[in-house]
């Protein structure tokens, strides 16, 4: 076997062998492979597309490549969801302990944050003293007594997914439906969850513009999951406008806790409740009504014990930005257009986001909305607030922002889109 | 600029602007865009091409990237020749005195065989003594001493193309019609020559496979070598079956000097002559018959005094493997095929070539060919006899060569291909 003849079975449209697949990606893991080699196949990858069979392969050899876990020890039924990232997409932080809320255990491995769209790691380490990065047994620890857990993936878990997605993304391939579907099974299944939610984002602010391209990749992580034994279910749900009313890391962690106090934006609430309905039903316990946990306190508790179990602090105050700036409406009318990769652009720049890997992010940084489309706004009232530490970053952020939005003349008929697009099981 | 924007461009088929293009070979030049960067953007290129504009202009930044030749003290017109390579290619050897024999002055910058191509430096090497590494001061002093010389490139020529050539090779991008076309000719009109005759192979012993490919490729360099105002011509030939009755190091020594002695296979002679016909109509001498030259001994001559300049002993015996295993006709008939590639494969893995760069070749490995298709065979007669200094390698040659041949009942029919398929100007 040698790396050449796969690469070029995929450059001249093949399909890889069993063999082949297993192969490169041991190789790969191992240093065999080098980097250069294993590029120019991921674009090969991408141009020439990989059949069911090739991705099934791919992600067993992804999931082959490390260790695997085990919740069979624990005495509720997992309930595990991933979104592939948005704009302003909070929604796992007051999921996670609403689900464990109403009875089951919810292990989310969670990222950090690169390019426009944001990270559940960053966000909460903007809680004084929470730590993202535990041991497996200190996971299984705080999955047990509070019943959810937030937390970094251990190296452990799928390291030639690891290693592949850093090579993506710097190569301009991370837009290849089938290496995302199998980058994200792969640490989904080993992680060994016994159900999982797929919240695939579609619109400007998320990686698949289309529905057409969101419910391919969608059918197709779904197929992973079941083939592997994992109840999958997915939704498509509405990401050209952002979530909620804010963008950035304490922004959006203030913005969660005021769901979890059963307030909080309609979208936000909205698509929280769908995404625990789906939860619970995957993971057997259908009959639950998670819309009281919001309410009667329950979500709130578990939020502050997993909060606490990881050194963070659930009362203090969280970290503000050093400087803001008002964007003002240019015109009286309806705001029918907030675009979801603007405003995400935009908190990135004003550095809630990170350009390298190795980047440092600002707890307080980010894009705060004051309008959502559909409302009435007035000539001069605040529309956006930008929040930053570097205020020089201003302008920057602005330029991102110029063609973000548009205002109708009053009166103009405005249709919401639904959150919720698709479901895919 | 940033290089994922330049990858994405191509990924998406869209043309890259001269900027790009600048800004990345700049770039990967000096080491600012990676391996991997580099390599996921040939494979871009490979699958999705591009135009004329775009080739033209990354043959240009790849002559920037380092230094020009000028050969303009020369009291002669110089004409130069490049092969795409093919197996039993010994052609440089006997027509570079040859053409410099008739008045034009021949430099030949060469290479090394990689795969299953032989490269003329490694033949040159089988001569005791002679030295294929000298200064741009030795190479002009032996051209205009001798009228000919063949020695490897210096580091100054082309940088960013010998970076990128080494990454295409471990990458399964060398096959893309656009890289090989400005790979040549950037090398070449940085070298400074006035004419330039090409010669492209075809067939099952060459990259390219096919008559179109060829021609594709053929009228793609004419083009830039045009456009950079030296004259070029191409001449598409025959390379299903190999070249002459060797294929290896000293062994095509040797068949070099019968040809420049007079005698030598009919098919070296005959595109020998074509060849030194063309650069000889190119460099502005349409009216000298290049066939005296190889029978009055000039040629020779010339070849005397090249070889000397360079250290080496051209009276000298050449080295000869340790062992040879002779193959014997099956059955009686005619030799109706008799495989490039297949011989190329044997020669290769018997020592002649080598397998990664580190490799050191075996002067005396190689096959030798008793029958050339149209020949009559006789059931048990010599059909190969293969050269090596490591036996142990006799059965993994003899694998390539098993279904390299035919040998059709006596009285069939058999009509040769020319060697000359087309020619491009």
């Amino acid at each position: 076997m040698d790396v050449i003849s796969v690469i070029r079975t995929k450059r001249d449209r093949g399909e890889l062998s069993p063999e082949q697949i297993d192969w490169v990606i041991d190789a790969y893991t191992r240093g065999d492979v080098a980097d250069e080699q294993m590029s120019a196949l991921a674009m090969a990858i991408l141009l020439n597309g990989m059949n069911r069979t090739e991705i099934a392969r791919w992600t067993a050899a992804m999931i082959a490549s490390g260790e695997r876990m085990d919740f069979s020890s624990l005495s509720r039924p997992t309930a595990d969801k991933h979104s592939t990232g948005g704009v302003g997409d909070k929604i796992t932080l007051p999921l996670a302990p609403l689900v464990a809320a109403c009875g089951a255990a919810v292990p989310q491995l969670s990222g950090r944050g690169l390019g426009h769209t944001g990270g559940t790691l960053d966000k909460l380490e903007s809680i004084p003293g929470w730590r993202a990065r535990i041991s497996n047994a200190e996971m299984l620890a705080v999955l047990d007594s509070a019943g959810a857990v937030i937390c970094a993936a251990g190296d452990g878990l799928a390291p030639a997914d690891k290693k592949l997605y850093a090579l993506r993304d710097v190569t301009g391939t991370v837009e290849a439906i089938p290496l995302i579907a199998s980058s994200i099974m792969s640490k989904k299944i080993a992680e060994g969850t016994g159900s999982l939610v797929l919240d695939v984002k579609v619109g400007s602010g998320a990686f698949m513009k289309t529905v057409e391209d969101a419910r391919e990749l969608a059918s197709t992580m779904v197929g992973l999951g079941t083939d592997h034994g994992v109840r999958t279910v997915a939704l498509l749900t509405d990401m050209a406008t952002p979530l909620g009313r804010t963008a950035g890391n304490a922004l959006e962690v203030r913005e969660s806790v005021e769901v979890l106090a059963g307030g909080g934006p309609a979208d936000v609430v909205e698509l929280t409740l769908a995404l625990a309905r789906e939860m619970l039903d995957a993971a057997g316990l259908p009959d639950t009504d998670p819309a009281k946990a919001l309410t009667d306190g329950s979500a709130m508790d578990v939020w502050r014990r997993m909060i606490a179990a990881q050194g963070g602090d659930p009362d203090a105050a969280l970290p503000v930005a050093r400087e803001r700036q008002v964007v003002t409406a240019p015109s009286s009318g309806v705001l029918t257009r907030l675009d979801a990769y603007g405003v995400g652009v935009a908190a990135w720049r004003l550095g809630a986001g990170r350009a390298r890997k190795e980047d440092v992010v600002q707890a307080g940084a980010g894009v705060e909305l004051h309008a959502k489309p559909g409302d009435t706004v007035t000539a001069g009232q605040p529309l956006l607030t930008l929040h930053t530490d570097t205020p020089e970053k201003f302008d920057y952020a602005l330029e991102s922002l110029a063609s973000a939005y548009d205002i109708a003349p009053a009166g103009t008929a405005f249709t919401a889109a639904p959150i919720v697009l698709d479901r895919i099981a």
